[in-house]
């Protein structure tokens, strides 16, 4: 293939690997400097037929920018500025390829929060946050990427530019497309710029209680405590006692092993009282933290998985099911007994307050690690849950998502989806066989 | 046309009228029972190629239930159960004829919300909210509608019946089609079911502070200064003078009649003093208000519209207009020199606290009405806001709107929502000539 038009863009030929483990092998890789770089790429790319992998940084759990010989990977990490902090209107206007981690900073600089904290956003761009819908800590309270997206600027896969949305809170005009893009894996364009909602950090102090559980069991009962209770707090982790008997091992974390793990619930200080009475009876240990230390707490919570990585070694499956609230105790009672079957922990990491759980494989044997992953995913269809909560489909899930899809939603609205990347992008050129389409595709054998 | 395969389904022939005087006269109207009904009625139109309006109260202020002789209207009113109210996942599964109003009553029977309250909500049904994504005075804080839907079953044009979304706070199985189908304005199809999220209501103390202003301009630069201190109020709503005395004429609301109108705004009471600060030097008059009282205040504000209307007789066109928060002092002054060459007054009320401006025309003349509706629309995307907010396109903004979409985003991006139509709905019979579809067709003299 002759790239010599685009010889001008900086670009290179380089191998990479994904956070999951999948390979990326471009024929060529483009670090475009502007909207411009991306259009003529996009175009090249797409009057030769030639896929194109949107690249963040690569933190990816799904596979969602693997790539083989064929493709072109535009790594975006060059267009990594904050374009404008708007104090009146509450947005931020950026480019993709900036780290979240430095767009927290620059916000916090002027009094602001964006709330979704994805484990990896000291690594992760807020381009594939974005394309990711990516959640965090904060979701059980503030939702994921999604809810604080505004407009997108997007090169479309014919090379046009659109921005989509406006950065409004409000706005009518049309058919609501923006969150067709949001989460799309890349799957649709290039995004180019993104308008994200902002809010002013927290006035009020807030506290966090730490619950060393009496038993597995708790972890559940508990949440659906504070449910029933009407009580809505900032965060709400799980880790299960194996995470926490890693994190002592490879982080010197220096926790209380108890047979129930730890709970970490924050909440506005005139709550605290209401999160004991719901606590009580269910905890061998119940510590109320603040300040430094209560960041110290979630410092080792943001850890957890660097922590069970350390343990397992190379095998290392990050599960990301959703289940029902109410579904809570009965999905954790099936997970042991899913471990106990396949004679194995699970290393439960969980945003468990929205129902949202990583339990880590760590099965040796791939074809078996493959059959728990299965069987835990298919575990949260049953329940009415989803196979995914904010890592995305990518092509490891993408299988288990046509399931999900034909049993909760009708095998018409998997239909519709792929109808919709065929409209937007009929050369197939965007981030191909992946997502909706892999789904599509997986999809016969369900019908 | 033979209906006779349909005449066990309740049925009449009526002609209707909706709140914004378009006419509804309908070859025939069902009231369907059930969601066979719907799909034996869809069916039928689909083979039959007659075009379907679903109607939920007709509340509607842009004509998007209108429909001339040749169509099937669908009253949803008997589809008007809570199905279930979830205490521990927090959703409500609710039919779309349900009436917003008697769905809050069951929410707060349980101690639950659901924040977006549009000032029809005594009237308006479930389904019709959710298809206008409506918004209200809490859309401040909380959003309209599309922020609180998680999921819905639909009868796609062709009859199948799908459940779009999960009653998940977190779903990455695929695009976000739900979002495409929540404010479509029912032009995708029949909304049978809806999920919908909640939450427990307010723990706090909340207080109001009315401000009567001492000018117009006023209004704009305290919500100014309430964005550059960082708060975020719970409500904040504006009637200009105008209004005011429409309110003391017609309602006996023993209001003081001062220049600049007057300003609520409600915080949790810790933070009153912060508010105060900024009201100072701007306001005529100040008092913070609890309870009953300040119940009466937003009573008052909820039929602002009333009044006016009372006021105005039969000549009254709501704008909907949204603009940037930061270009509020500018739209204020703009559309005082707009009342003045047309020699009137707009009655404005808004929801100013998210930039959503209703100013109320009561032009005579219906063409010079037209021409100032469009010169403030016009004004509005200037500023870089949105020709509707909360109300929607229908039949009487869709010009406006492919204005604003082409001025903003990009034709194409008008074009892929048309695209999106009829992909959903190749035979165009969901509530056709509307919205999008309609938008779409006029805009070719803007490309």
């Amino acid at each position: 293939m002759d790239f010599h038009e685009l010889s001008d863009i900086p670009h290179s030929v380089e191998q990479r690997e994904d956070f999951s483990g999948e390979k990326v092998n471009p024929l060529i890789v483009f670090y475009p400097r502007s909207e411009e770089d991306v259009v003529r790429i996009v175009k090249f790319a797409n009057s030769n037929k030639i896929p194109i992998i949107p690249w963040g940084s690569g933190t990816s759990l799904t596979g969602a920018v693997s790539c083989d010989k064929n493709c072109i990977l535009i790594d975006m990490s060059r267009m990594n500025k904050v374009i404008e902090i708007n104090e009146i209107d509450w947005y931020v206007r950026v480019q993709p390829g900036m780290k979240l981690v430095d767009l927290f900073e620059e916000l916090e600089k002027k009094g602001f929060m964006l709330p979704p904290d994805p484990a990896s956003f000291f690594l992760c761009s807020v381009g594939g946050a974005v394309s990711e819908s990516s959640g965090g800590m904060k979701g059980v309270k503030y939702g994921s990427f999604r809810e604080w997206v505004l407009a997108i600027k997007v090169v479309l896969p014919s090379g046009e530019v659109v921005k989509i949305g406006e950065p409004l809170r409000k706005n009518r005009a049309g058919y609501d497309i923006l969150h067709l893009f949001v989460g799309s894996e890349g799957t649709l364009g290039v995004i180019t710029e993104i308008w994200l909602r902002i809010i002013p950090l927290p006035k009020r102090k807030i506290v966090t209680i730490l619950a060393l559980l009496r038993d597995f069991e708790s972890a559940g009962e508990v949440i659906l405590g504070l449910r029933k209770n009407r009580i809505l707090p900032e965060l709400s982790e799980y880790v299960d006692s194996d995470v926490i008997k890693a994190l002592n091992k490879h982080l010197n974390a220096g926790l209380k092993e108890t047979e129930g793990g730890m709970l970490l619930i924050s909440v506005e200080e005139d709550l605290v009282n209401d999160v004991l009475k719901v606590l009580d009876g269910k905890a061998v240990e119940v510590k109320v933290a603040e300040g430094e230390e209560a960041e110290k707490l979630y410092s080792l919570r943001a850890q957890a998985a660097i922590a069970v990585k350390a343990e397992a070694k190379n095998v290392f499956y990050a599960e990301d099911i959703v289940v029902p609230i109410s579904k809570l105790p009965e999905a954790i009672k099936r997970l042991k007994e899913i471990g106990n079957k396949y004679n194995t922990k699970f290393y439960v990491i969980s945003h468990i307050g929205d129902g949202n759980l990583h339990p880590n494989i760590v099965i040796e044997d791939e074809e078996l690690r493959q059959r728990a992953f299965e069987e835990i995913a298919r575990m949260a269809i049953e329940l009415g849950g989803s196979v995914s909560g904010e890592h995305g489909i990518g092509v490891q899930k993408a299988k288990l998502m046509a399931e999900q899809l034909i049993k909760h939603n009708g095998y018409r609205v998997l239909d519709l989806m792929y109808q919709i990347k065929r409209l937007i992008d009929p050369n197939d050129i965007m981030n191909p066989n992946k997502f909706v389409e892999l789904s599509y595709k997986l999809a016969d054998s369900y019908k």
